[in-house]
Order: structure tokens, then sequence, then C-alpha cells
């Protein structure tokens, strides 16, 4: 790009100003993992978007996966990993695994390739200060959990202060005892409680597909329900729909599946007129 | 520009990004005057800059002058100008005029060019809340005044509460009566009292000249005081070089005189490599 | 006065005392124009009824018209005003002089009468931040305007900070365009977004009268329609008329058409006994 | 005073506008003791006065004594005051009669006939979150209190929040003993921790007279000292002196002696140009 | 206790913990009367447990009554009190002497008890800004008065600020005019007022006894109307009781009537699990 | 404990009741680490030591550290640790397995541990919001950091929302590297940068030692120079020391030096007069 000239790139710049102004003060919650989390390139142009998301007056939340790392680390110490329906059987030593990989690496270093613009981004998970409880989805699962309640009183501060939450999905029912939790839900449940513009996911696709394997760009919740149901929605993009319906069902204005492959897709998105990926309302548009 | 693909907007956006956190948060004036402000065209880009600047995070203030539109109601009300050095003398009809041009057209004018894009400016007169008390620099001159206290108060006010004052240039004393008064030394008197970051002058040269008719870069006051000594600089840019060390000696951190003609200059000189006009500091860099 | 002896002047002031605690930290709107306005002493003791006002504890907001200084100016500029039925037909160059007359001239001069007291005042239009959404009363009047939505945000920040706000009536469109509106017609809207205690106009007839032309001191919505019903209510007194039923329904408890051409009206209606003009409520008192 | 009509008054209203918005915004303390509080019609009047004050945007504190009705009360109970140089010996019973009279009885009715005009007195001792440490002055005279230090945190709060505190001057050691402590140096104390205005003593003299029994209206530090050394100023003068000294030497702008016997002394002093009793500031006008 | 180990004053300090944790935060009225406050001993130890209460994050309002007290003065003064149904016929000079003793003396020595561990307490009467509106209950009695209203700002005022109110329960009418009112009644109005967790009765008794003298624990608003109506609940626990009803009907989640002759009653009940006394809820637990 | 009578346990509660005023407000950073941390029973009262500490209104800060678990994890992960000086050499592998131990285990089991109580507690690690800023202590050590600055802010925001942060000892520098920093060490600077009241560090010593072997119960900061230079003072005691006089020296009124392996030590030290380990200050006491 160094041969755009200075008055094309301010001329960009301003381009992207009604987009600017339109989200200025909004909250968005953004689901990161997959590609976008583990090729270092598209890394550091996620947290390039970020700062810019959160420089042009978006409140940011950010909420990370990570069963990759997991596994990577359990591999290395030569535990088994057994899945059941596609969920990790957790015991307390996968937990103790997932805990810390989430929390002490994929966290960290989503805020450190943030805090290298400005010190901006801190680590979170959900037993901090009551954020996620949350209880056990099944016994067979062992420690897998789903969300109770959403306590964002923290989150609030953080971003009232200008700060930007990176979120681990841990969560903690009462008696102490942590979960491991599906990062997409916790997405949506967090977009809800904070009464979010928008949630974002960033996946391996390019969004949602309809029966013909086009690219669907805006669909309503009964579209949605009636894609699962002849399932032209399935497999692995089943969770990601249910948490993009909890959260525009609660109050979020709409939920996005973005090809988190492109790069600085959330700028794209967000700041130019090149749609990309799915829009997921409430309601038809 | 609408041959620049969305990934090279998004590359172009994330390339202002250091720029944005180096300002993010810090108080800007700009005096806008001259073509900027005649040129419809560079009107309408003046007031996107100044939309984006503040909607990446920078507090701003303008100050704005308008000495021909003034002539120009005086022309069309059949009543003659006298101007003693270079200072048109101000009778009390003059100064109704003056004020009316200032604070109720073009003030006005800068108002609704900003908020067009959102309900952002606010216009105010030095006469407002005590903002600037002033004198008659001369009874010669009838109502042309000197700056002599700054209460920003009122500025620091809707600054807060995220607004952008466009402030016209009538000050007046403590028996109500109101001066004119120069518009480039009321924005180093306004920068100087909210302890600005930077005054910007918008004029219609390129910067400071040196001997060889080259632009200077980057000068210290010291420089300066020798290019007045020498004649280097010498007519209108006095009373702008005056203005800018007032800047620097009261605080603020560097003054910057930059081509008002060139489109989009506030963008190019903020968010870009490309360093135009001339920056003036209190001390050798 | 000078003969009062201090001992019967304290008197008069704790006299005052009651009425003082009844308004004290409730917020009045003052529609200021007539004679009150064009004649110099009855202008000065404006102003100074105002800063009592805003002494004492209210929290004051003053809306002005203009309408015969605008007709001078347009007079001297050689430009001809058309009226249709009673409204001055607004093309862009006499929107231009209404702007410049009433925002640079005629609310300026009334900032500068109160500031002679204290730093109180603040002169705002409606296009500043927002605060007078308007849009287009009818094509063949050009830019005369209905307010379409009254955002007291600003309005408010000012107040609580002890300033005093000096409206101008003008409002503007989405594209920024501007409009010359009512100022009856801005005060009772003003009154009822802030959900004002009071709304007082200052005339130039002595109140409402009755079909004997006797002096109504007080009267409710109900009996307001009955009187513009069968006549009695008429011309002029209508808009204004309207204005206060605007106010008072919408939350504002009483509106005041008060006397203008009498010296410290605005005293004698709120510190003393001498009930003058006409109160109207919602709802029988 | 009927017979004023409300032009007149009105004129009276506004002639008091330039002091009071000289005294907007300051804090006044008013030492209220003698005359001013036995005589019923006095006592009214002074209520009326704090209230006005208030009203007009002061921040007013009452400091009061009351001697004569600790007096009354031990009459009653068969107890005999002892006095030595002027003051009473205080055993534990005569503390009891003491704090019982002030807190319990002088106190509450100066909060009764001022919350009578709205709610805004709060009856306060000095023994309340740490007001005033006091210790014994000497043992002889048993709970007779100096001032040790003085927390003014406690009436900032009240202050800050539009409230008049009535303080009767009872203090306490870290023991939790109270004491008795003379009010007029409360109130210059007081005074100085508030950094106040002004400190005005309500007494039954006209005010500090010369050797020639002459009303002095002004005077500095070093006259005052002078007239002590001289004896011009004598007796139960010294003690009120003293605290006014202490006061401006505190930061007290000035401290007043009035004549508390003329009614609505304290609106003469503040709100007309009939200057009366004595005004005494750190150093010569 | 010195016999006790640090070891073991540590494990007490933390069983006590959920009990903490379980009203940190919470607003608790407690009224305090009899033995509690005649006994030198549990006075110092209710001011101890105050304190803690205080210092464990629990928001503490302490009412007082002092009828012994009162009784004690008017017999030192020769008066005779006369009685009627229980209350006392209360005449202006009675009055006076209710409200020295009540405001002058009891609320003293509880802020002086307090004070002695930190500066917290804040004596308070019901005429303070309006906390307490009264009218006369019935003309034959006198200024003996019923609560109309509370207005429990200043009350909140203080708790914001980390003090503690210690209120004397004497109110005053729009006239000025004061009563004494029953302070059993008071507490229970100010626990409805605040929303209060509890309200707490300091009594003479063990708590509410059953028909058979035994201790109820805890019982509901409809078993209370059940014990009133069959003569189990009788006397002076009348009014006591039927407080409790209004402070649970207003909001208050529980009232207790304690045995305040037990040393440490209060940390008892709340930081132990030795419940004592009797619980009152509006509804069955 | 359970003989222990109602009466007794609330004997207790008193008897801390000076401390718990003394530290009341007061700032306090706890390094854990050691047998307190590893032993399960003396982390579950580890936990309600520092709960009850909040819940008596101190403001507490935990810095932990975790070598014992960072290697175990290492062994796990067949990672030989090297050491120089007592420092474990960190390379990136080394430092990415630290991570996840402190900010994913050992901090986490503290928040939970917390959490039980109530939700109080958030994970903390230097790298947030640009807490701790470090760089390489020598090359040859790798990722090992030492403190170049400590930014506060984000401790402050915390600790006015009335929660517990748990700081993880990993900083970074402006390039985004994370370092490997002592705890003891960074305990220290944190309690110089919130001008805390006391930094307590939990060992597995009784105190410091005096030549004899005896425990110093205080000792001022030349003393401490002096028992390092004549040896007394060595080996890992070191580091600690430094710590303390870094602290103490930086504004801290007191550090301290407790045995952790007591039961309840902190609850010990602050709530009983039964003084515990050694207490340092800058000066002589």
């Amino acid at each position: 790009m160094s041969a755009t000239s200075g008055a094309d790139k301010a001329t960009i710049l301003v381009e992207a100003l009604p987009y600017i102004r339109r989200f200025w003060g909004s909250t968005v919650v953004v689901k990161y993992g997959g590609n976008a989390m583990t090729d270092p390139a598209l890394a550091m142009q996620f947290a390039e978007d970020i700062v810019l998301m959160h420089s042009v007056g978006m409140r940011v939340v950010v909420v990370h996966g990570g069963g990759p790392q997991i596994g990577e680390l359990m591999a290395k110490l030569g535990k088994e990993s057994e899945f059941r329906d596609g969920l990790r059987v957790t015991d307390a030593e996968t937990l103790d695994i997932a805990r810390m990989v989430l929390v002490g690496k994929v966290g960290r270093d989503i805020v450190s390739s943030i805090n290298v613009h400005a010190p901006l981004a801190v680590g979170l998970s959900g037993e901090d200060a009551g954020l996620i409880v949350a209880s056990a989805r099944d016994p067979e699962l062992g420690f897998v959990g789903d969300v109770d309640t959403v306590d964002p009183s923290i989150l609030q501060r953080l971003l009232a202060e200008d700060l930007i939450p990176i979120l681990s999905t841990i969560g903690s029912d009462a008696a102490g005892q942590a979960y491991n939790i599906n990062a997409d839900t916790v997405a949506g449940a967090v977009g809800a409680a904070l009464g979010a513009e928008k949630v974002v996911y960033l996946t391996d696709v390019a969004g949602i597909l309809d029966g013909d394997g086009e690219l669907i760009h805006q669909v309503d919740a009964d579209g949605i329900n009636a894609m699962v149901a002849d399932g032209t929605v399935a497999g692995g993009m089943i969770p990601k729909v249910s948490a993009c319906l909890h959260a525009v069902r609660g109050g979020v204005t709409s939920a996005h599946v973005l090809d988190g492959r492109l790069p600085h897709v959330l700028l794209l998105e967000l700041f130019t007129d090149e749609g990309v990926g799915t829009m997921i309302t409430k309601d038809p548009q």
C-alpha cells in the first residue's frame, strides 16, 4: 500500500466516517477463535482491528476459545482427550489444563498483542467477581459447564474505564468449582447481558450458507430455525447459531458470522460497504 | 478512490492506528480561516476532518476568523472599511456587523457542516460565560480588542460532554462592551489556557519558509525569533507566529502552521507520515 | 427609591422570602420579545430580573425572538420582506439574515446585558448539539420551520453548571439545513422538554382578556379552547396560547402571559402578591 | 411596609443584586447570641435573614451560645453558678445542664425557626463526627474547653447538600469527655477551618468603638492589637476580637462585629450600602 | 477471656465470616432503650456492638427513647408527670424538657460512647432537615405526636458518608411545632422509609412469648395479629409489635425483638448461630 | 471451638474492634506463597483471612508466587529447570509454562477460594492495562524481569469497587514481551505505588532472626542493612528484605515478615495483641 498517496489515504479515512459515527459508543462482543487466532499474521491483524475499533469509540469485549491449544498441551502431557457428542469429557486434570491454557496462555497472548498498541486490554476469567455462574451440563461430561447467570458488572466497570476485557470462558459455581464453557455460548450470553449492539463470531467459514452453498447475507430468527430444521445448518454451526439467537432474543441488535480467515475482516465488516459474512437479526429487516 | 479494494482500505485504516493512539485523549485547538473556509469543497472536508479527529478520541476546539465575510456584509450595507496597520478600525456599527457575521453566520455555518455528521458542534462567542475578557488595543482602532484573560471552564465542560466548541472571537470587558479580536491570537491563548497538546493554524501558505523560500518542517522559539528579527518572517505571518510562541510558552506542546488549501490537510498532518507545514516547539527537538 | 431606609429595604427582601422558597430549584423558561426587548431601560431591567431569578435558585432559560430587528437589517440591505398569513416568506438570503440577527445580534445583546452582572449567560442556537430538529412548515414559506423534536441535553448541562442559556430559535434538519422557527412555539416546546415549572411569555399586552376586555387572571386549557373557538382569543395571541397549551399538556405546571411593558414584570409576578397577567394551567385550579 | 408598591418592591430587590452576586457561593459563619436570640421578634427575623442568605446562594453556618439559658435552667434546678474570671466553673452536672440547654433547647429552637421556611437546618454538636476536638482549659474550671482541632468535613458535607448547619459549641476529647467551649472562639475556628469568606458576630453593642466612643467601621489586625494594648478594647469584647483575629489570620477574608439588636442586621450589612458595625481584616484595606 | 489463645480468637473471628458477608452493605435500624441504655456496662457494650456492625459493612441507624431520663429531670424540676393510657401528657414545658433530655443528653451520651472508638456518630433530631413530619395524636395529650411522613434523605446522606446517625424522636409540623413521638414507632417508620434489611428492638424482655410463656423464635404478620387478638401479646408489647408490622409491611425484611439485658446481644443475634429473641417477618418463612 | 459460648464469642469479636478501627480503610498488600499456599488447610484459612480483612474495611491486594508449581509442570512436561544464582533460567518455553501456571492455575485457585465466600476476587497479571512494565534482568537468565514501573490505576479501580485483586507477577515490556518477575519484589513495588499502609510477606520462617536465632519483633531500615552487611540476614531472605526496604522507603508505613505456617497468621497479626513475625519500618519507632 505504500504507493497510496497521502491524499488517497485521507480520503479512505473519511470514507469510514459514516460507519465510525454509526457505531460510536456502542458495545460489540467479539468471539475470537479458529484460524484468526492460530495464524500469527491474522492474530496481529485481529489485535490491530480491536484497538482501532476501541479508538473510534466502540466498547469492545473479546471472548475467546482455545480448543486446539488445550489439545496440544494435553498431548504434550500424554493425556488422551475423550470426546462425546463433540464435547471434550473434562475430568479435574483436564479442567486444570484447559484453565491454564485459556486463562494463562491464550488470553494472555491476546492481551499482549493488544497492549503493544496501548495498555488497554485486561484478561478476565468468568470466575472473576462472579461474572459467570455455571453448572455441570451432564455428569458424564465432567466439568463441562452451562451458563446459569452472567453478572456483567466487572465488564461494565472496565468498559467505563476505556479498557478492553479479554474473557476466558471458565465459569464457577457457588462452591467454587470451575467449569469449562463453550465460548460461542458465552459470547452470546455476555452480549445479551451487556445489551450489546453486536455480537460478532470469527469462524473458519465464509458465513452461513443456504442449501445451494451460497452465502446468506442476512437472515432472521425464524429463517435460522427453518434452516436448522431442514438440516441446512448443521454440525458445529448449530451451537454458533443458537448463541446468535440467544443474543438477539436477549436484546442484541444483530449477530454476525464472519470469515476470520480474511485479513482485517472486522474492519471490512464494520467500516466499509463490503458486507462480509452473515448478519442475524431477531426480526426480518 | 472507488477502485481501492476493501482490503486495501482496511490496511490504510490500520496504518493510521499508531497516530490515532498517539493523540487519543489529547486536546487540539484548530484555527480555521482563509481558503479552507471560503472554498465549499475544502469547508466540507474540514468538517469531515474535525469529526474524524473527534471520533478517534481527540478533544477538538475550533477557533475561526472571518475578515472577508465581514467585509462583504459591510460592502452590501454600503459601509467603508478603514484599515490602520492592517487592522480594521472598528466603530460600534462595524463591531455589530462583525459580531453578526462571526457569531451568526460563519460560526453557524461551521456548526452546521459538522452537525450533518452528528450533533457534536456547539457555537460559542468569547462573550459566553466569561470565556474571553478583552480590552481595547488602541483607542484609535475602536473596538479592536486584546485578550486579557481566558477562562476555559465553559470549553472544558463542553469537551467533557464529548462536544466540539466552535468559537467566534468576540470578547467583552467587565462593562459588557464587546470587542473583535484577532483569531490567531485567540487560538494561541485558548490553547495555552486549555493546556492543549497542539494548536494548528490553517493558512493560505505552505508553512513558514526560510530565506531561500524552502518550507521549514520544524523550528523552536529562538529560531522563530531570529527569523522575525532578520525579516525572514514578516507581514501577516507575524501575528500568527506570535500566537504560536504564546501557545508553546504557555504549555502547548507544539504549534503547527499548515496549508489549508490542501484537501484534508488536518488528516495528512495528524494521521500519516506525510508531514506537511511547519511545527513550532518551545525548545529544540 | 433612595428615600427608603435600610430597615424598610430589609423588610421588603424578607417579604419576598416565601416566593423565593417556593420557586427555589425550579426551572423557568422565559420567552423574551416585544417592547421589553427594544426599550433599552426595559431590556436592562429584564437582565436584572433574570440574574436575580438565577441568584435566588431558579434555573432560567431565555428564548428570544427578533422579528423587528430582522426586518430592520433586511431594510438596510434593500431586501423586501414578503409575508403570507403573518409569516415571513424566508428564502435562503432571508434565512441568513434572520440567523445573523437572532444569533449574532439579538442573542448576543441579551448575553451581554446579563454578563455585566456575572458571567452566567451562554448564547445558543437550536442548531447546537442537536437541540432543535426542525422541518419546513410549508414549501411556499421557504425556510420557516416547525419543531420536530427537542433534545434538551445541552440545556440541562448548562443549567447544571449554574449557567443561563439564551436560545435563538433557529433549528436544523438532518441535512444541516437551517430553519427560522416561531419563538413562542420554541419556548413552549423547550419548557415541555425540560419539564419546567413555568413558561413565561413577555408580551406587549396586559395578558389574555375576556369578551369584556377584562384581564383574565387564571384559565385552564378548556377555557382557552373555548375562547379560541368563540373568537375572544384571536390574531397574534393564537400561536402564543397554542404554545402555552402545548407546554402545560407536556408537563409544565403553568404558562404565563405577562405585560412586558411593565418594569420588572418578572419580579412582580414571581416575588410579590401583585399577580400580573394571565396564568394558564392544564386543569382548573 | 404594605404601602410600598409592587414596583418599588421590585426596585429594592434589584438594588440588592450586586451584593447578592458578590457573595453568591461564599461561606459565611454567623455567631448568634445575645438579644438577637432572646428577643422573640429578633429571633424570628434572624431566621428569615439566614434563610434569605441561603436562598441567594450563600453557604451559611450558624454557631450559637446560650449562657443565659444555661443559667436559667441551673437556677430552676437550684444549682449555683460559680464564675471565675468571667468563666463558669463547669462540674459534671453543670456540663450536663449546659449540653442539654445548648444542644437540646437553644440549637433546637434555631433549627425550628429556620425550618418553618424550608427543611434546611440541621442541628449539630461539636461532638458529632469528630467536628471539634477539645481539651480542658484549666483544671480549676472543670469542663471548660479550648478548641484543639476542627475537622470541618461534616459541615462541608451538609453545606454541599444545600443544608444549614446549626452548631452547638460542645467539643469532646479522645476519651469521649465533653467540654463546653466559648462560642465566639468556635465561630472563629470554624470560619478558619472552612476558609470562610466572612465570620459575623451578632452582639449587644453597636460594634467596636474607638477611644471617643465612636463606631469604627473598619480596622486591621494591628489596629485591633493596639486597641487591646491601650485598653480601648476590653472586657467581654476581648475574646470576640481574639476570635476575629484568629479567623482572619486563618484565611477568613473579614470578620464583622454587628449590633444584633437591630432588626435584620444581617441583611442590612450584606445587602445594602448601610454598612453597620465593624469590619476586621488581616491587613489594612 | 484472656485465657483464649490467639489461634482460638482467630477461629472465632472466622466463624463470624458467613454472617458478616450476609449482612455486608445492608441497612439495620436499632431501637435502643431500656436497661441496655441505663446500665453503664451494657451501654458501653452497645456502643462496641454498633461500631463493630458498622466496621463489618453494615449501615446502622440508632433510634433511641428516654422515658425514664425525662421523668428524672421532671422530678428534679418538681414537675409532675401525668399519664393517660400509658402516654405522658405533654404540655409545652414537658415537651421542652423531653427535647432537652432526648436530644441534649441521651442522644449525646450515645454519640459520645460511639465516638470513643472512631468519629462516626452524628446526633440528629427528627426536626432536622424535615426528617420527621408529625402531628398531634390527641389534643388531650398535648404535644405527643404521630409520624406523618419520614424523609430519609439526611439519613441516607450520612450513611453514604460512612457515618452512624443517632436519632432522637422529636418531630415537627409545618408550623415548626415540635412533638415527642414514641421511639418504637419511629424505628419502624424509619426502617420502612430506608428500605432497611432489619429493624431491631432492644427490650427488657426475652422476646415475644407464646401462651405458655415460651419464647417464639419466628412469627409472621398473621401470627402476630392472632396473638394480639387473643391477648397473648398485650400491654407495652403492643406498640412494639405494631411498629414491627409497619416495618415489615413497608419493605423491611425482618424485625427483631431482642433481650437488651444480655451483653452484646446484637452481636449474638447477628454474628453467631445462637439465635436470640423473636424474628418477625411479613410472610411465613 | 464449639465449646466457646456465644457470649465469649461476642467478647472476642469486640476485642478485635480497636484493631479493626485502626486499619479500617487502609491498603494492605499481601505476598502469598510457600506452605501457606501449598497446604490445603492453610490455603483455605488464607482465603478466610483475606475475606475477613476485606469485610472489616481494608483494601487488600494479593501478590502471589508459584515456583514449586512451575517446577511441577515443567517436570511433567519433561523439561529441565536450570538455575543460576538461585534464579530459574527462563527460555520462551519456560516463560510460557510459568505464565500458564501463575495466571492460569495458582492465581485462579486463589480467586476461587475467595469467591466461595463472596464474588470479590479478580485475577490480574502485571501485563493487564500496563500494570507492570518490566525489562530483562540479565540476558543470560532469559525472560527473568525486573520491575521498571508500576501503574497502579487498574488496582485502584478494582479496590474502589470493593474488589480484591489477585496479582500474578508477569510483567511485559513495550514490545509486548512478557517476563517472569520475583513476587517479593513485585509486592514491595506495588505497595509503594499504592501508598499502602502495610506490605505483608507470608514465609516459611518465623520472621527475621537475630544472631542468636531469636525472633526480631521490630527493626528499621538501618538495622536491616547492618544485618545484611554482617551476614545475619542471608540467602533467600535477602530479596525479601530488599523488597521490604523498597516498600518502606517508597512510603509504605510498615513491612511485615510473618510465618505463613501458622493458621490464620494474618488475623493473629492484624487483630490480636499477639504480635507475630517481624515488622520493618523506615525509621526507628
